[in-house]
């Protein structure tokens, strides 16, 4: 179509199509100045549906070349309020400003709203497009009313009802005021029990409540209970996939990734890999003294040293199991802080039960399958007794996985009650919290149950 | 109220709150018999709303317990078809097939067709409560249709246009139809590039159809698209959040647990944890083998299995990063099986960066804070020389950062490519696959660079 210059085939291209759709395929296909001439073909209100559909770092792009800031400043006139909230806060600040220069006194003040509440609130995800009415009104004014109402608002299937002062009285359905008499009062048929959120409420928590009661859309208040806007389920559905999204880079030790994998800057995902491998690499240093400190265990049974790599790993993998739970129960909301003692019993069974299948698998395996050879001793010391090295393997591996358990369990309980994203407990971190300890822990009993035999350093 | 038997006020409660509100108080307090009683103050059609709410395992217990089978039928007659079709698939094959012979034909035969559907496709997650309409008729007579229509709708806010054959033609939504002239004719203002999902697709990409689209309803055809029914967003929000405590689950190396943490009976959660735990402990065995192979360079330079656990956790840490990047990448649709190659390139510049980055801490940290008396060596050798050690460490830490990367991210791709779900190469799982190599890499390179220091076993 561009080769041709097919102005018609363009225009048809971005009014047919869904606007996700037409983003999809320009992006890919086109540089920023081809994708304005291509979208100059359909009128302003086509291009502000089709522009919120680009990816962030493409529309951040689009915003600055190419085009007139007056053609930018139109388009964020038309483009509903969430959407060009959003663009305009990942805006630099200067280019901002002087887009909203340009733009209708109404819209701006309706923006600066919106761009002063944090990214992670309700206020943030909310839009103001919504419908409203006042109370007293019939069904047969009410229709009229959001006929005039409708085009440029986002929803329209609930209707909100409010007093002089925008405060919310209650809620009707489009569906209810098709189904009542025309001749009805609003206020008889709305529903006062309304299901609202305030502008300052964590957005996670807003998506929970959308889960647990099935709404469409969901109204949000501020402080003096006026209604300021609504959150629609679209919004929901893409606040659930980011925050699961977070919630699975923090489990595998990744500071959270918002952008897309292929198109990220490398210096950018380097630095959220790196800042916690280097953490965690420094943290497992310490099994290093941990080793040390218990040298002579090893030198005078060597083969105690074979051992710890799948000893130590129990602590890691039965820690990573238990602050999974935990922290996917927390962010279900099914656990909270004060449940802890419940949680930890739960936990201590469980640990014990793990370890004692665990503890009994090692030792059959340490008993039955070690060779003879690596049970020889340095310096003209007896054999190891396998019998003694059993039971050092088989105590160790059920001690270091009930304490894995219950450090994975209680870790993301004691992070979120001192304000801590619980999803940092992650395994990566589980487990190198455990490593160390897990080698304390083996040798302690190796040098409980081999008693003399483990001499002092020579 | 139970103990004052207020029937009134028991009414006025089932009746004014939302039915999840209601559910979540009856179910706290409440027994079985109770919670029938207390329901049965109000109408069939509000048990009807407020039944779906309660935990599954209560509703099964519902079932089961206080109240006829009569009585139930009535219930699942007034239920809607997707919420039915849950409940009776989870109840034991003779109950259903008892309870289904107390429902009407109409309903039995809709039933009977949701079931049959498997549990992650877009059938088993639609309902067919739906609005329709003929093509050829006014927005006038449509509205009529739809006063007549609505109360028995999950949602009539999207309204779809089907020919004699029930064939899709298109969708109009009710705002529009309350915009548009009433003299207008539906087929004229009908969208009929219509979105929708086959009832055989699965249920994920379902899921990021609608998170792309910004849908709150998708009509749903069977192979001859013939509109069979239709999903709602706020099933899809439930999807999303079912799909990532799933995905959580196996990232964290447990088999997905679908029931609430503190409510699962303890002996379900143990095998789902246990399984996984046996395994991975199973494989980790082979690292004493790998250790036991190097024996020898243990021996004759003791200070070497002293950094055996920091080297390998590095391994696992990285890969457990790059396992949770691709994985999540896969889920969200960033990276197919296809971007293999570009997955590999980057995450093999990305492995060496981290690696290198690692690498010059380790052997940092190895030069400078090394204690003299660990060097010391048995039989009279030679103290380990501290710039060969601090060559090992340097390298090994890179080599093994690089392998753990490459390991993680590709093998997701590769449990896709051959129909496993990725996120089964977990953390723990990717660390467990590591180590191994990990220690093999390390005392190799020992051995490249000590040479003849290290000798053959005494």
């Amino acid at each position: 179509m561009l080769e041709k210059n097919d102005r018609l085939a363009m225009e048809t291209f971005c009014e047919t199509l869904h606007p996700a759709t037409v983003a999809e395929t320009l992006t890919d296909s086109f540089s920023p100045e081809e994708i304005w001439y291509f979208l100059s073909s359909t009128s302003i209100e086509h291009q502000a549906d089709i522009f919120p559909y680009f990816p962030v770092e493409l529309q951040l792009e689009l915003v600055t070349s190419g085009t007139g800031r007056e053609h930018i400043a139109k388009l964020i006139e038309e483009m509903s309020s969430d959407d060009r909230a959003d663009l305009l806060q990942r805006l630099p600040p200067p280019v901002t400003e002087n887009l909203l220069r340009l733009v209708d006194e109404a819209d701006r003040k309706d923006i600066a709203k919106l761009i002063q509440y944090p990214k992670n609130t309700a206020g943030a995800l909310m839009t103001t497009d919504y419908a409203w009415l006042p109370a007293n009104i019939t069904v047969d004014e009410a229709l009229d009313r959001l006929r005039l109402q409708a085009p440029d608002k986002e929803t329209i299937y609930y209707v909100y009802i409010v007093d002089e002062q925008r405060r919310l009285l209650g809620v009707v359905s489009l569906r209810d005021l098709i189904l009542a008499s025309r001749r009805a009062i609003v206020s008889d048929l709305m529903e006062t029990h309304v299901f609202y959120v305030r502008d300052t409420d964590d957005r996670e928590q807003v998506a929970r409540e959308f889960g647990e009661f099935d709404f469409i859309a969901m109204p949000v208040v501020d402080a003096d209970n006026r209604l300021v806007g609504i959150i629609t389920s679209d919004d929901v559905i893409d606040v659930v996939v980011e925050e699961a999204t977070a919630d699975a880079h923090r489990m595998g030790g990744v500071t959270p990734v918002d952008e897309n994998y292929l198109e990220a800057s490398f210096a950018l995902i380097w630095r959220k890999r790196a800042v916690w491998l280097v953490l965690l690499f420094v943290a497992e240093m310490s099994t290093f003294t941990a080793m040390a400190h218990f040298d002579d265990a090893m030198k005078s049974i060597t083969v105690l040293a074979l051992f710890v790599p799948l000893c130590i790993s129990i602590g890691g993998n039965s820690g990573s199991q238990a602050s999974t739970l935990i922290t996917r129960a927390l962010a279900l909301g099914q656990v909270t802080v004060s449940d802890w003692f419940r949680a930890f019993r739960h936990e201590l069974l469980m640990g014990a039960a793990l370890g004692a299948t665990l503890g009994l698998i090692g030792a059959a395996r340490t008993y039955f399958m070690t060779p003879g050879h690596v049970l020889n001793n340095p310096g003209g010391a007896p054999d190891t007794d396998i019998t003694k090295l059993t039971m050092v393997i088989g105590l160790a591996v059920s001690a270091i996985c009930l304490y894995g358990t219950l450090i994975g369990s209680m870790l993301p309980l004691l992070f979120r009650r001192i304000g801590i994203d619980p999803g940092v407990a992650s395994g990566p971190f589980v487990a190198t919290f455990v490593d160390v300890t897990g080698i304390v822990i083996y040798f302690s009993i190796a040098k409980l149950i081999f008693g003399p035999a483990i001499g002092p350093l020579e």
